[in-house]
């Protein structure tokens, strides 16, 4: 039911092709999933994310969890019936956005006890409750409940956090039940390069269906996260997809990949969509700016996306002035579309065997900013 | 370039089915055309509004002259190109709109003084000038600048301002050139029997290719609406098309169309749209109320459109619980679809000779609510 098969491996780089089989079809990899927080992708249609080549996306058992609540999208049938998505989803833990209530949450070495961010109640997330949170949403895949720190916490901290995470995947592997859903561990360990091996060896002794790398891209530098990918690598099961949790901005992306990430999700591509800012070939472009008033360009000049084949730069800017929703919508299309478009050119670079060039010429261009 | 062709008339009201030719296609009438004040129709994309079947849309002159602006739009070739809409448009002349500036605008003989609302600049409306507008915009229907009064306006005052509306209207029909775009009159007289037959006289003699009723549904009882339409009738050209303006809530549909109405406009099913709730064939659905939360079924279970197709009461709710964009986009979806079916079959069943019927069996029925 669930089955991670590489189809090529680039000779010079980490990079691979590979398919993920999972209840809900195949996905092939590496992908970008997009990021449907509360059970729906900001601004698009279910329909029209298919169109532009969503093959799954994220949703998080935090927001379900708080609101509607798991119990509701049981009794929906699950996440894939109550939201009538038909692809593969993942969700994530709730340990992120747990860890991100600074303030609003204290920790023991048995859970979380934490305060709503929508009107401060209190609840408890601990490994078993949040598979069981998991297990009700019924995603294809489900994430282990970690902890995830901060850059700049210290050793000590991070290797307590890191501990935690271990001792929880361990739980949460055995409240796992479900059969139609694969389980997958999470790397901890801060930017502390012996942690991360420490902890890739540990979650990968562990023998999850995948294995994801959390607590990155956390306000480090980008070299760093590249550093700490690099010394976790050898360690990391092979034959397991990689998941490089949080992470989506088009560098990232083609540089995870020669690390040999397999999966990526991030807000990015909507968030900017209602920022009025747009991913290009040319690099970011703040469609807000004066200079885009009698611009009757597309967005993009090389885009084949709904947006850029229909509207200019000067109608988007106007929507934009005028605080219509049709702005973040076609912006939102667009950004998602520029990421599926970036993974598939980097899947098709190296099923040709020519990632190294394709990286060369990518980090050169206008693609490559962030 | 720009014809009325009626096709077949209900012996028993002066229902009629017709074809309205334009230069960017035909349209099948009686007609309900959504609202795209500021060159959208909020929440919904162009490809979708067409998919719904909308023939032809309307937009707003006072909004697009103030942003982004008439000389943008004629440079962007007009606002067909600007928006991406190759389907009919109707502008307003933006009359309707500086008149609801109360306390921000002086009228004169010669045209309106008034101040924006976006930031209080200064501006003066004329029949020339808005004509010189609405050829920038482009519609291929544009509309009389005229001055509309409120429920309640005391006989005098609506005596001077259907004869200025009178004035302005022969001075909008001098000042027009663009011979692919058809300038249509504009009939007020409040809610005066006399000076409603007077302005339908008045304005019929004018010879203008269309002609539309205005200042109706200003706060009036729906029973003075359609005494008024029922008044004004015998003095309104028959083989001209009948535009009822600003009217588009289910039950004036019908009743509009009894009395001889071809085209409507309305807000309505977007401004409910944002607000939660849904036209349905029962009646209206507030769909943020708590009784939905588990309610799995369509919002309306006689309707195809892609929001009922695909979404149920529950996920609606939750989105619009969440503040999620997706919610005002699936709901205005749903709407324009509820009231494009109603006029679709209201021409069936005027095609068919049996309109007093389905008045009938409409009137007794969930979908007459409004």
């Amino acid at each position: 039911m669930f089955e991670f098969e590489i189809k090529k491996e680039c000779k010079y780089t980490h990079a691979r092709t590979g398919v993920l089989h999972t209840p809900h079809g195949d996905i092939q990899t590496p992908v970008f999933m997009p990021v449907g927080t509360q059970a729906t992708v900001k601004g698009v249609l279910q329909r029209d994310l298919k169109e532009i080549g969503s093959q799954i996306i994220l949703s998080n058992t935090y927001h379900l969890y708080l609101r509607p609540g798991h119990e509701l999208i049981r009794e929906a049938g699950g996440l894939h019936s109550f939201m009538n998505w038909d692809k593969p989803i993942l969700t994530d833990s709730g340990g992120f956005q747990v860890f991100s209530l600074e303030g609003m949450r204290t920790v023991d070495d048995d859970g979380v006890t934490f305060q709503s961010h929508l009107n401060g109640s209190k609840h408890r997330f601990t490994p078993e409750f949040t598979m069981e949170v998991e297990e009700a949403l019924g995603a294809d895949i489900a994430m282990c409940f970690d902890q995830c720190t901060t850059a700049g916490t210290s050793y000590e901290e991070s290797v307590k956090a890191m501990e935690r995470t271990h001792e929880w995947a361990r739980r949460c592997k055995e409240a796992h039940k479900r059969q139609d859903q694969a389980l997958f561990g999470i790397v901890q360990g801060n930017m502390y390069a012996d942690l991360r091996m420490e902890s890739a060896k540990a979650i990968s002794a562990m023998d999850f269906p995948g294995i994801a790398i959390g607590g990155l891209s956390v306000g480090e530098e980008k070299d760093v996260m590249y550093e700490m990918l690099d010394v976790m690598y050898p360690y990391i099961t092979r034959e397991k997809p990689h998941y490089l949790m949080g992470v989506g901005s088009p560098d990232c992306l083609v540089e995870g990949v020669a690390r040999g990430i397999d999966m990526f999700d991030c807000v990015l591509p909507t968030r900017l969509g209602r920022n009025s800012c747009a991913l290009t070939s040319q690099g970011r472009l703040t469609v807000r700016n004066a200079q885009y008033a009698h611009d009757f360009s597309p967005l993009d000049p090389e885009c084949d996306c709904y947006t850029c084949r229909n509207f200019t730069r000067a109608y988007l800017r106007h929507l934009i002035k005028a605080e219509e929703m049709l702005a973040p919508m076609l912006l939102s299309l667009h950004n998602i579309y520029h990421l599926h478009r970036i993974m598939s050119r980097i899947r098709e670079a190296i099923d040709q065997d020519c990632y190294p060039e394709f990286l060369r010429e990518f980090r050169q261009s206008g693609w490559y900013c962030c």
